[in-house]
């Protein structure tokens, strides 16, 4: 901001603690590096205990990684939750979660000094939740502590996923403490305050976008195999090399979105690994991730149906095996209008501007809203960019989404949104 | 072999040692893997020392882990050395330099037999030799042992080189005790035997390939430089997908061949790191090694040529920086034609068929040729295949091998191939 001093002290130290936990895992070129359960990951989960405990919060780690700071109102009530994460991509931005979370914390900070102060009642009881491995960067799937919390994924199948390195997930938690026993809180709502990651708020010039749907999106698994052979010595036409053929189908993925409207979807190939990978041998097989996402679940269907013809044309003509699975398919879902009307209601008496706006990328958020009426708020991202190291919001932008987050939560707290929503089963 | 009661007794002894070594690092289908300086290498290395001190040779390491058995015959004379190498690729052949090593021991060992019954009259002294690092599988650049020998790499940079984990060679090899600090013999002459990994001794029925030439080779090393961003949250048109861009890149680099007659030459991508490498995260770089060989040097330098300048073309297209350096560039070179006509008459003294033939695949001979008067010797490769697992040649050609390995490692020993042979400089 222009002049530190005009603003209210709980904004600044809003951002005094964003910037802190920026430094945790920081990369050279502005991003943080914090892949979920590595010691950047410990070191921010750390953070969070701290802040919470010193504040008199109860913190509780459950059996998939996930840490919530807790304090009652109601005994015996659920809690409304609101959150992120604090995990990050590989040379991630430095907002993507976290800053959630630590708008998260002073929001429910506030909400709580409200009720403390009897400006609030309460319905409900109030957790702050950082999500476990969100990211699915070291570990697949994403959106994984939310996922197990929402009943979506199973807890056990989760730990035995592995990065890499053949690490998984329970060895990874374990290591750095923070594979938990406590109960998670019982859920009566969830909000969650995110970047947008995207351009249509920058170009619109709105303060905050409220989600009402989240995109249909899947992936596909899909190994290339051929057969290894020598770089040197073996004639071109007796070779299957999968790094060829999985080159065809890296385009393919990438080009069928030209087969709809423009913006209508986005495909593409984030994973991709080369066996045996040695320069002076023809690869025998690679391994990647496509993921496709739209708006319309047709869309993705098509698409995926495009690509299932074309990848058995590339490996009929190229003589090898292609092996092609879905997996982590999300149905496109909608937020409960309740919840949307709330969160405009909340920017307006801010004196913000909004627009309604789907989610393309996947959020805890997303999770949630299967299973409690869920709010989603977006925040602009300069230039749109994201997962990158020049990810960037404002410290305005950021001080005026926790201002509607607090209002939202201490709604959600009150018991303004109602628990079965219309919304229900409209996935 | 049918009957394995009519081989003599030193060929059996020869094949049971081949397949002892190949159970060492053996894979279920049939290969091995023993990547250099690993624990399997160590493995291979460990046999070779027993094999020779049981035998009565001195062992000695050097600086850069070449591993020599050596015998005095002649008081300060310079040495025959006969070798190949031990290391594998990775999920490799059993043949691949291991049947070179252990030819060369049994030859060698036939040799000193005929000396100490006088019925061979030594000009030079005589040492096996296991040279480290041919395959270049884990540490680039290939052919490192014997090119450190032969003064084209620099010891020290070769000791720095680094494998995908960030370990250098001077820690692999001192991790498994073979950083050595013995003095190499000096040469006075090379030979080597190896499997073809080519078609053509097979179609042509011929026992023996007499190795007459060396392909001009080298390699690319291109780095795709895109941005990373959100896989579903960044609409197609703001991308900058390294991973799109290499794809294209490796479908060029496979189809430059085109340009030329059939066989004319070979191009491929066998090392493709893409990063951040995340399901969730459209790719900022990929790291590749492209490998271009020819007999014709005029057509290397013509293939290479169009591809960078189609390598411009789609950086221009995808708005990215492509960098591409050349390396281990490997002029075409003759083996002396004394050398080619000794091997040739010691084929026609056992029986067995030859034909000149031209390598396409860099070898340990090819370093030392540079340095002393080499011969390179080839036995058939069932299909042609290599640098897999189903590499395969059969007991017969192996065992006629060694015979004529043993004749040209004697006539060696006994001065018949000048050292100033006039090949020098015609590479």
């Amino acid at each position: 901001m222009s002049d530190i001093e005009s603003i209210p002290s709980t904004d600044q130290a809003f951002l005094e603690d964003f910037h802190e936990v920026a430094t945790i895992g920081a990369t050279d070129a502005g991003g943080v590096d914090r892949q979920a359960a590595t010691p950047e990951d410990a070191q921010s989960r750390k953070w969070f205990t701290g802040w919470a405990r010193t504040r008199g919060w109860e913190v509780r780690v459950d059996g998939i990684g996930n840490q919530y700071a807790c304090t009652e109102f109601v005994p015996n009530a659920p809690y409304v939750l609101v959150g992120s994460h604090l995990d990050s991509q590989p040379l991630g931005g430095r907002f993507d979660g976290a800053y959630g979370v630590i708008a998260a914390l002073h929001a429910a900070q506030r909400v709580r000094q409200a009720v403390a102060e009897g400006a609030r009642k309460p319905a409900y009881n109030l957790a702050v939740v950082n999500w476990f491995n969100e990211e699915g960067g070291r570990f697949a799937p994403s959106i994984m502590g939310s996922s197990v919390y929402a009943g979506l994924f199973d807890r056990e199948e989760m730990l035995r996923a592995r990065d890499l390195d053949g690490i998984s997930v329970a060895e990874a938690l374990t290591a750095i403490g923070q594979l938990g026993t406590d109960a998670p809180p019982e859920a009566a709502g969830y909000a969650e305050i995110h970047i947008e990651q995207g351009r249509i708020l920058e170009r619109e010039a709105r303060d905050i976008g409220v989600v009402e749907s989240s995109w249909y999106t899947q992936k596909l698994d899909i190994d290339v195999l051929g057969e290894q052979s020598h770089t040197g010595a073996t004639a071109m036409a007796d070779r299957h090399d999968a790094l060829v053929a999985a080159a065809k189908v890296v385009l393919r993925v990438h080009a069928v979105t030209e087969s709809f409207e423009e913006e209508a979807m986005v495909s593409s190939v984030g994973q991709h690994v080369v066996e045996p990978n040695s320069p002076i041998v023809v690869p025998r097989r690679v391994h990647m991730i496509a993921d496709l996402r739209s708006s319309s679940p047709e869309i993705v269907r098509e698409a995926r149906a495009i690509l299932l013809r074309e990848i058995e044309e590339i490996a009929r003509e190229h003589d090898i095996t292609i092996d092609v699975s879905d997996f982590d398919i999300r149905e496109k879902r909608y937020f409960p209008t309740d919840g949307v009307e709330l969160a405009e209601k909340a920017a307006a008496n801010e004196g913000l501007s909004s627009r309604r706006i789907e989610t393309m990328a996947g959020h805890d958020s997303v999770a949630m809203n299967t299973v409690v009426p869920s709010v989603m708020l977006f925040v602009p991202s300069v230039d749109g960019v994201s997962h990158c190291e020049r990810e960037f919001t404002t410290d305005e932008d950021m001080v005026r989404g926790v201002a509607v987050l607090t209002s939202v939560t201490g709604e959600l707290v009150s018991g303004e949104l109602p628990p079965e929503a219309p919304w229900a089963g409209k996935s």
